[in-house]
């Protein structure tokens, strides 16, 4: 799969330029793998993530939401599997003291090597990754001679797993402070309430609960801009299930989701399913969602079935009852759960790349070109922008009626400024679908001229029908 | 001012019982000071921040929102005076090691005196405060005699501050770990993109910034339900001004804050300003917008004028200059700021306790009642629920075929089983405004009985107006 860093690069120069994406405390010199969204970018992930919840808890029935604190009982983890299983086998070499990824330090030789001798050591690595070898894996690094990139020995310590859980003292007096975690995930939050939510909301099965909140990943090397950072948000959803219905319900959310990924515009072909080989000690199936990014196919959601791992777990850590009384058979029993699990974030930087374009406009008179960002306009964070043609005459104050009239509906943008084909282009920049102009015209006939972000078409339509023409592309 | 600790109470098990609020991590015995939102809870604390977001952002052209993360340069709070200053005065029993907030232990104490001798001691632990004199309020506890409530003695350590950020290491390999904090507030987030925003928005003075997000606080007494939690949601605005002008705007936004909580249509006399007595180390001016919880009047909102202390030492600690240009003025300088800052949590306890009610039912004949959540339509959890009278006849799929058409435009709820009475109690409890019952007339001449909420009153109305009345009431 080719991959264009020119374009992933000019992307993350755009998030930057455009108010989207800005690198957490830029002026203390940014914090590694961690970002701010910017003035487009909160309202554009803001759209996403309302656009996901209506289309999970509004649009389903039989599906709730809740909002569970980032702050969990310490013991959440141990039944999770977190505190003994969720680390990542580190090496460290003895005369810099630099730590890699196990993982991470074999790729990178693997790439210095044929394809055909790179492969084979990738197999190698993933068979004792697999068996949790970590003799062998020091064995593998040490007979390949791979080098510190820092003291260029070979000097190594053993493999050590390194838990990418953040901990933090929780309490102040002495004897009852206590350390907790950062959440990784915020499925065990759905997870610790499920009875509470099933009682509660007499709920009956299948049902789900959905939630979307920050989790946080100690990762090693967080890299690739948004894609991994130590801090993300994530939007999942547990459904619960009778035990034996695992398959049907896996293969029914597994189509689910690719259908809202798709309701989006993006083409299908941007999209591929993707088996995990090696399966979660959780999960007794599971599939990503890979979207093709200008960096080459990643995962954007998973589709797990978890079986009864995780609420088995809470009941025997917990010795409280996590059952379901079913009257259809007339039995008690844990349920089985179906997650569907996708980075907030992961999807607006999927949102960003699939829109933005650098169109050639240049004709034989004259070189031109626009970038332009071709968001779903139920996305876009502007709706309508709002030009008077000047700045006098009474057309500002024709332009301002407008934005009263619409401003409560949706996000309108004014200006008065710059010639019209400027203002035009940074609202391509920024991806609104809709540019209003005010000009002396609108003052004879009352109509006003209506511009087409993606075709860049014009036409004269009614001021009245302005906010119509708006609500109904973004519904 | 009385408070009414029953009816608190009570609201807290309504919460718990109807799936708004659940003590966190509660099958592990929960977690001090920490707490979930359940189904109902979600979406009422969803409806009031998208309300926020919306009449901040969407609704002032001049006001921006971003998106800012958790984690920040560790400088960030060095520069904003938390290092230093976010801390509480502590003192330690010596026999039972257990940690008192001085102020806390002093406010007891006071309770169990005359009204006079309590207020006395109160005026005098403030002086002692606000001049930071440890030694004198060691002195202030030991003269009063005040005991451990569990070793009964007055062997007391000295006084000492205690911060109250939480800390957590970022990052695996040793020598590029640091520690960071979990953010105590939003409003350096805003700072530090100060000139990200205003840049690349191209935004003129006056002009704000928005932003929704956790705070962590490791309060050392976390009590009164989620009036004071140790994780929580603030929704903080600060607006920048040219110097100077900060009386006019402190003033304008005072009164625009307090019109936004009245257009919600809670009484006026629920609500009163109260000017800080010791203003914070950044502020000229500060006052608290209260509410009369049943606990008594409380602080919900902080509207401050923080100067330029936030931007100032930033600019000092980054040594990039944090200035604007003032196009009008001619002027280069750093901006003064109004901070309006509401808690979302606080804002939600609010909204429940103004909307919680114990009705008296009881006729000669019968002895009744309900608990009705009288929530502005716009913030109910559930706008509209759909009763088929009973589930034959057709009138399950006359019902259906009203959810399908309404679903997509707000929160529904379907129910066909138990009595129509019975239904009618339970959308009370969680305040949805808006009942529709399917009956055998409907199928004669498509007319439903709609029943309101507040009133009770039952109408019969045209099943194809069932949408559009509803919408009219949410918007």
């Amino acid at each position: 799969m080719a991959t264009d860093q020119n374009k992933f690069q000019a992307i993350i120069s755009h998030c930057k330029e455009y108010g989207f994406v800005f690198p957490s405390s830029e002026i203390y010199d940014g914090l590694s793998a961690v970002y701010d969204y910017g003035q487009y970018g909160a309202q554009l992930k803001k759209n996403i993530r309302d656009y996901w919840w209506t289309s999970m808890t509004q649009m389903h029935e039989n599906i709730v939401g809740i909002d569970a604190a980032i702050f969990m009982h310490p013991t959440t983890w141990k039944a999770s599997g977190h505190v003994d299983n969720f680390s990542d086998p580190m090496i460290d070499n003895k005369d810099s003291k630099k730590r890699y990824r196990v993982d991470h330090l074999l790729e990178a030789h693997a790439e210095t090597l044929t394809p055909e001798a790179g492969d084979a050591l990738l197999q190698k690595m993933n068979d004792l990754l697999k068996e949790n070898d970590y003799a062998g894996l020091k064995q593998l690094i040490e007979s390949n001679n791979i080098k510190c990139t820092v003291s260029g020995t070979n000097n190594w310590t053993d493999v050590r797993q390194f838990n990418l859980m953040f901990s933090t003292q929780l309490g102040s007096v002495t004897d009852e402070a206590s350390e907790i975690y950062l959440r990784p995930e915020t499925a065990q939050g759905i997870f610790v309430n499920f009875l509470n939510v099933q009682k509660t909301g007499r709920m009956k099965i299948p049902f789900g609960i959905a939630q979307i909140g920050k989790a946080f990943r100690n990762e090693i090397v967080a890299r690739q801009f948004i894609f991994r950072m130590r801090e993300f948000e994530q939007m999942e959803m547990q459904f619960f299930i009778r035990p034996g219905s695992q398959k049907e319900w896996y293969a029914y959310w597994k189509e689910e989701r690719m259908k809202w990924h798709q309701s989006l515009g993006t083409p299908a072909t941007s999209y591929r399913f993707k088996d995990h080989e090696k399966l979660a000690h959780y999960a007794d199936a599971a599939v990503d969602i890979e979207y093709e990014f200008p960096i080459g196919f990643k995962e954007v959601e998973g589709i797990h079935s978890r079986t009864d791992f995780d609420l088995k777990n809470h009941q025997e850590y917990s010795k409280k009852k996590l059952q379901y009384f079913d009257p259809e058979i007339n039995q008690n029993y844990i349920p089985y759960v179906i997650e569907t699990s996708i980075g907030l974030d992961r999807m607006f930087l999927l949102t960003v790349c699939n829109a933005y374009e650098e169109q050639d406009l240049s004709t034989p008179e004259k070189a031109d070109s626009r970038v332009v960002m071709h968001f779903p306009a139920k996305l876009a964070p502007i709706k309508l922008a709002i030009f008077p043609l000047t700045k006098k005459d009474g057309l500002p104050e024709i332009a301002r009626q407008l934005m009263d009239e619409c401003k409560s509906s949706f996000y309108c943008f004014y200006e008065e400024k710059d010639a019209i084909g400027k203002r035009y282009r940074r609202q391509d920049a920024i991806g609104t679908p809709f540019c209003v102009t005010i000009d002396h015209q609108t003052k004879e006939d009352n109509t006003v001229t209506i511009r087409y972000r993606d075709s860049m078409e014009q036409e004269r339509i009614p001021l009245a029908e302005v906010r119509e023409r708006v609500l109904k592309a973004i519904l």
